[in-house]
């Protein structure tokens, strides 16, 4: 079996490793398609983000999708030859989070492909995975690379619930990579009336109109297009921010509407804020990280033809010619969502 | 200008009138579409519902569209010729409810044609209205009939809301008249994963099945198909009672997982409950009464195309043959929305 | 070991059997007090209620507290001789609902002194008990008899917490046994401004007033005094329904204002309700049932000092007078809360 | 009619003017009590604060309480000689944020004491003002200092309903100025089981502590303690920062735990936060600015005794000595609030 090692930045290896076999509860998987998320991109760029380094080599991957190849003892609900979206979240479900329900905050998470903790959770891009059967969700209809797109689905459907109903908000979308693409069908997906995205480049502009926003703003070439909707205290209801830098969070505060949601979803580093705005309109900024339903409920939808993901997904590389897909994931004049094909 | 005016059950009748000219902040429309609610028909045929009763006679009406023929002092944003939805909802705007934005709860509501309080609210199917401009949706772009259906769209995206996010949520309706199934569309808009659908009349179900419900009911001929929901405490997590009838919330309660949300929208006379259903699963039945800015957020789904109502009106009949149209509105086996041409 | 156990209605009888010993994670505890609950009262006078019944001998009770005697491996927190607080609340942890976070609906729920399911779950009105020590919440500075209130003051905080936000409200409480009373220290505690008591029975009135209450109505004595608050669509934003009766919650649901709220405590058979008013004021009509956390935060408030139950202790008897504790408390005009002393 | 006028920074001058006469929903008020605001102190010691700057002479003053010396037409609910607590918050209950009644962010506000817009808004430190009624909540049983804290009350009870229900939640409280305080006393009336206050200064903290809080910190003198608050991704489920400083904020960032609510009161310039830490935290980070029905609801609260702000006001000054009282109120060691005797 072959997965994909990273060991220092732009050292990425196909490495051969020994097939896992499933316990009970357990499936055998093998993955079809894997997803390049940017976190991944960092390990590989950089290895790592922030205080998050690798320090022993690590399978890189959490976006992906397969065929059932075995199963453990007492699984029921999957069959052999079934394609499933994988989850990566891999909760303790004892510990008060979980107990919760907000297992994404579990006190004991093993997120695939993730260098904190140490030792690493090792990751998803591997051509035989054994997952437990509560991480798969059933994708019959879907092609692979559509049930690869689960995940980070699951992440903009879960930004989409922090804040609350949708249905005939006004909405702007900062960013319009990966995140803020699918933050825009899930936005549209919920009844947002009115969707106004932003990002630097004019490719992902387009696939932001064509993935239903109604205005798209260049802020590099337009630079004073969103103060328009500055008006009269503001004009947005929610704001998704999807890029984590401090020029678009703090252009989205001004464009809000007093009492209006932002949803960040865009991890960066510390921001220089203009906190006495946010008091003055009451606005509520609410982090969003990962998910938890939203993996299965994201499968549902897409199944049912409610969100179109196919769009999105711009190119597919076979996993002998990772690197080169690792390459073209970073280049945002030309690619939204690269994802590899495993089998 | 000739107005429908009820004097007696079944006592209907086409008779003229003067036309008024606007005032500051006022505009006059030749009304072009009116639908037949519900309350309509009960004012035809017993002369009322409840303790509520004709006492005098009363134009009937509120679902309304027209185009704008003249404009009083004040008014902007509207332009003479234009295709306008008309809000019957006349709120005081100083009340404390008003001021709390509940202006739907007005203690001075004066709605269009209805009956509560003496003298009658004279309603609009009227060739010609003034109407406040804040009543007045502009509709560019939709057809009179189409501008005519905000007012029950309105019923039911209020409705929406009460039940909170509704993306990725299980959906049940019951009562496939016109609030059934335009509640099926708005759930469908704000992102229901699933929407199963009841009635007793197999025309109304299939136009509940084309409008985008995944499964329908017939209550009648398939009793038991329900009973399949009550598995582990209840399948649904929010049920739009659109029947006012006993049975149908009564199943509904059985089918609702713990916790689920009852939008109860239809208006019917006393019923007996299983409280301590509601009690041991923790439901929350919410009454929906009316609208308020919903109005004016239909009317802009629908000139997006995120909400598409034509479908729903079957009959169109004029004026002329107004009675008619009161007749064939009645009758579930070939009736979804029955509209009056005014011009 | 002796233990409390009903046999058939008026059937209670005082038995010998044998002591349990502490397995891992649990602990042995000499139970010091026990309250009398509506539902043991229920099993005592009727041998159940609706269709739950007592089919074999069953131990009652559910409202406990005791002194730790021995402790299991691997338990942490608890030291030999310390008053606990013992949660009657077993859920699995494991199904959907716990899952969710929502274990008072756990659809494997072992809850003390229940003849739902069969074989009936055993009481804890035993003088030696053995229980998880996540049931257990240490007590230190309360009398036993306090920490016995526990169970009834957490069904209460539940029921606070279904009303969101009780600061600045006005609240009207129907019923004012047990649960009544402790709606009222609840409802104080977080923050009520104004808070309207009812009931048939001046004793229990009485307590309410020496509970917190601005006001008592005598419904029966001054059937009239509600009505007052209709004035203008109603006046209350909250309702604790407590008797499970129907004219209390009708009477309710009119002096209620639009959008108010119904916390749904009592249990009783189907009502027949004005649903016509629960939809024209959007009422929500919320169920309330046991409770999870609420048990912790109970004992924590009481040990600060922040809500005060002893008044409400109005007879402790001994184990050996069990039956005419019963007897006791069911006669409201002299019992509040009767418990039993089991050391 | 002395008035107390600020001209420049330090220049703070008692000015005669003429006595105004009220007209239809008005009352004229001899003013008796009214409170050093941190904003008024912005003005006497600085001029202003951020963008906001005094331009013309201004009456400073928005914390007031008096007697109704005369009635205009069309006023009911007051009498000539009450004792009312008097709303500085003056919205047009028109434009659309009234309508929604989110009046606190009226598009025209007009707010005592305000030098933004420019003419600056006039205050209420004057020994006559006329008022419209519903600036006026009758007091009567308080006295003229503690219906003078009426305004920072609502302010911080606005703050409280930021968080939601507060009933057994543990609550941190930065800075325990008059804001700070007032929040420990909001919070513990809202049911909080645990309230944990820092501040830089023993004399506010000893007053915290006094207030009700259950521990307080010297974040100065032991900047660790708080460190203990962040195990297990943390401790506090509610964070109501009252110092505008960004050490404070982030702080009690560190000390949330997953998907606690920030409530921000404090006003103060950019800040830089780790945006990070919110995000994967999911906190929720809540602006709360001004009050609407609040005030009414504070002034309720203390009349019924279930909020005592006395202890708070720790000098009065005569109006003869008010730069004396202005200079007083700077000083954290020996000021909480400080008051001027109008009468």
């Amino acid at each position: 079996m072959k997965s994909l090692v990273i060991h220092a930045p732009r050292d990425l290896r196909i490495e051969e490793g020994p097939e896992e076999t499933p316990g009970p509860g357990e499936v055998q998987i093998a993955i079809a398609a894997g997803g390049i998320c940017g976190s991944d991109l960092h390990y590989y760029q950089h290895g790592g983000f922030g205080t998050v380094r690798i320090k022993e080599p690590m399978i890189l991957g959490h976006e992906v999708s397969g065929h059932v190849t075995a199963l453990g003892p007492d699984v029921t609900g999957l069959e052999i030859g079934q394609l499933v979206a994988v989850s990566p979240s891999r909760p303790c479900r004892a510990c008060r989070y979980c107990q919760e329900g907000a297992h994404h905050h579990c006190l004991n998470m093993r997120f695939y492909g993730s260098a904190m903790p140490f030792p690493h959770i090792q990751g998803a891009f591997r051509q035989v995975l054994v997952a437990d059967q509560r991480q798969c969700a059933p994708a019959d209809g879907l092609t692979a690379g559509e049930a690869a797109m689960a995940e980070p689905l699951a992440v903009c459907l879960h930004g989409a619930r922090q804040a609350g109903a949708l249905l005939g908000k006004r909405v702007l979308v900062t960013g319009c990579g990966p995140i803020g693409v699918l933050c825009i069908l899930a936005a549209r997906r919920a009844g947002a009336a009115e969707i106004v995205a932003t990002d630097l480049t004019d490719f992902t502009l387009k696939m932001a109109m064509e993935s239903g926003a109604d205005r798209v703003i260049n802020a590099q070439a337009e630079p004073e297009a969103l103060r328009a909707y500055e008006a009269d205290k503001g004009t947005f209801d929610v704001l998704f921010e999807c890029t984590g830098a401090a020029p678009a969070l703090i252009g989205g505060i001004a464009a809000l509407r007093p009492r209006g949601v932002i949803v960040q979803l865009g991890l960066g580093g510390d921001m220089t804020l203009p906190v006495q705005a946010i008091t003055a309109k009451e606005l509520r900024l609410c982090g969003s990280f990962r998910f938890h339903e939203e993996f299965f409920t994201g499968v549902q939808l897409m199944r049912k033809g409610l969100i179109d993901v196919k769009p999105l997904i711009t190119q597919t590389l076979d996993l002998a010619d990772a690197v080169e897909a690792f390459e073209l994931a970073s280049d945002r004049t030309q690619a939204m969502k690269a994802q590899i094909a495993f089998a």
